[in-house]
């Protein structure tokens, strides 16, 4: 049994490192995410920053040998070790980075610092978060979805939160929506969720920041409103082709555009799953995240948790005094 | 050890029973679906089917204590029992019925009669049999689709046939592609899979058969083929983003439009596919099913199979006897 355990999670901004025990949390630390050196260079620096945050909670590095890691992806699998290859952090796939990765080994450098290593989707991080001490406690049919910089998806069904061929379930941001849209996506399409909703495509579609844009809604203004709109029921639309695919129950929403304006957001969105096929949508509910912007970084240490600690975190909710 | 088991399998059209022990398939008698009468005609009509079919095969129904049903859907629970809420059957979700039926009692009928029931969406079901017996055998991350009257999908996500809070999950068929379109669903649903390409609706939108408007186009008709290649274009969107959601290797077709023109259709529909982000794509493969036109009527069996027949049946493959 381990005293400590740590959790990484690895965002397209930035990265946050934590140190854990039984009884909470110990030490979080936080850096911009690095995309310059070599494509070593992203894993080393988080294993760096878990180092940092051991020695601020006066831990001895050493001792945190088993480490969680939530993650944007998507991962391909290189020799057996999960690689991302992520548009917002390869700059083979995107010209606008001042890389030239066209993978990063991250299961493989941190293999050669950690004893036990386990790697999720953020969204599915989030969810296992979510399902373990959030909105969705125990829940068998449930989703977790960020509507932030991008849009991505943790999704559990029958109990049990699906992976597929090569860790990618949940990239259903990059569904198709409008066939007509000339809205890109990063990933290429035209008119996939991510495409027509996400707050970096609202800022480069419609010259306004997700920010501005829903805040002039909320004070009424007309085009704003029509825009705001129409956003919302595309996400609404995305979350019913979920549930028609997978009869979901439960919709976990996060990311900052619902955490800010999900009061709003909330009608409009749920108006487009419950006006179809009550045969599929009855039931269905949306709720916001319990755990707010910790979400995913308590997801990353949910991967490592031993079953003891999360009866005791139940108790103690100790991201709370955080 | 039961020596017999019995499968049914419900269509909108037709309805089939079976008898079969480990030697192979006894008997399989069919009928035309009813659809007049109480909302338990249908239930007490499979009963009889497959009494008939024993008989047919000179066994004594009593002896059938244990029935697969693969049924089209979608489902709900009443009073913990699984009740149809069919579209094409249901007279009260649908006004061209000769029924006013809100509901078909399907498992509490079964259950008078039999000691075992098991039922599943028949796409669900069929897949079941392809992982048994056809084109994945044992293979983790596959689904199993239908381009028939209706479309519909079987899933299977880690290994693990997905279900979802009331058994509907694969009901995919009612994803929404096309937000613009006139083209509607028999759920009310503007421009989804079904509304778009469903063999039921291309007959109702083009005045013209699938087997008429793919026979056309294969002849060279200019304007068959541009709505062919039109329909082939949405069917793969679909696919596509089932892909996209749940990391899909193999996709398993069948149904009549993909039986006779899967092979004008397979390069149509497979470009939607990988002409997309390819950390998602890659290895994706579209395969016919192995089973052809049995493939949900061996599925229904599949569901109450003992483990011994299937090695037994899959070194024998007792329906191409059939």
């Amino acid at each position: 049994m381990m005293a400590y355990i740590g959790g990484i999670d690895i965002g397209g901004t930035k990265i946050v490192a934590i140190v854990a025990n039984r009884d909470g949390l110990l030490a979080r630390v936080t850096q911009p995410t690095v995309k310059t050196g070599s494509p070593r260079a992203l894993p080393e620096q988080a294993v760096q920053l878990l180092e940092d945050a051991c020695r601020n909670a006066g831990i001895e590095p050493d001792l945190v040998r088993h480490v969680g890691v939530a993650s944007c992806g998507p991962f391909v699998r290189e020799e057996g070790m999960i690689t991302l290859i992520t548009p917002n952090l390869c700059g083979a796939l995107n010209s606008s980075l001042p890389n030239d990765w066209d993978g990063i080994p991250l299961e493989a450098v941190l293999r050669e610092r950690f004893e036990r290593v386990a790697i999720e989707n953020d969204c599915v991080a989030a969810l296992v978060a979510e399902r373990a001490f959030g909105a969705v406690k125990d829940e068998p049919d449930c989703a977790y979805v960020t509507w932030s910089t991008g849009i991505g998806f943790g999704l559990c069904v029958d109990g049990r939160i699906l992976h597929g061929k090569h860790g990618n379930a949940g990239h259903a941001g990059h569904m198709l929506l409008d066939a007509y849209s000339e809205a890109v996506c990063g990933c290429g399409n035209h008119g996939d969720v991510e495409a027509l909703t996400s707050g970096s495509n609202i800022g480069l579609r419609l010259q306004v920041s997700a920010a501005d844009l829903f805040r002039s809604a909320r004070d009424g203004d007309a085009r704003a409103i029509a825009v705001a709109e129409e956003l919302a029921q595309w996400f609404g639309r995305a979350l019913y082709n979920v549930v028609a695919t997978l009869d979901t129950r439960y919709f976990v929403i996060g990311g900052s555009v619902w955490i800010n304006h999900g009061d709003w957001l909330l009608p409009r969105v749920k108006k487009e799953i419950v006006s179809r096929f009550p045969a599929l949508t009855e039931g269905v509910e949306l709720l916001p995240a319990a755990l707010g912007s910790m979400v995913a970084d308590i997801g990353s240490l949910c991967l490592m948790m031993p079953e003891d600690w999360i009866d005791e975190w139940r108790r103690s909710e100790p991201w709370k005094k955080w």
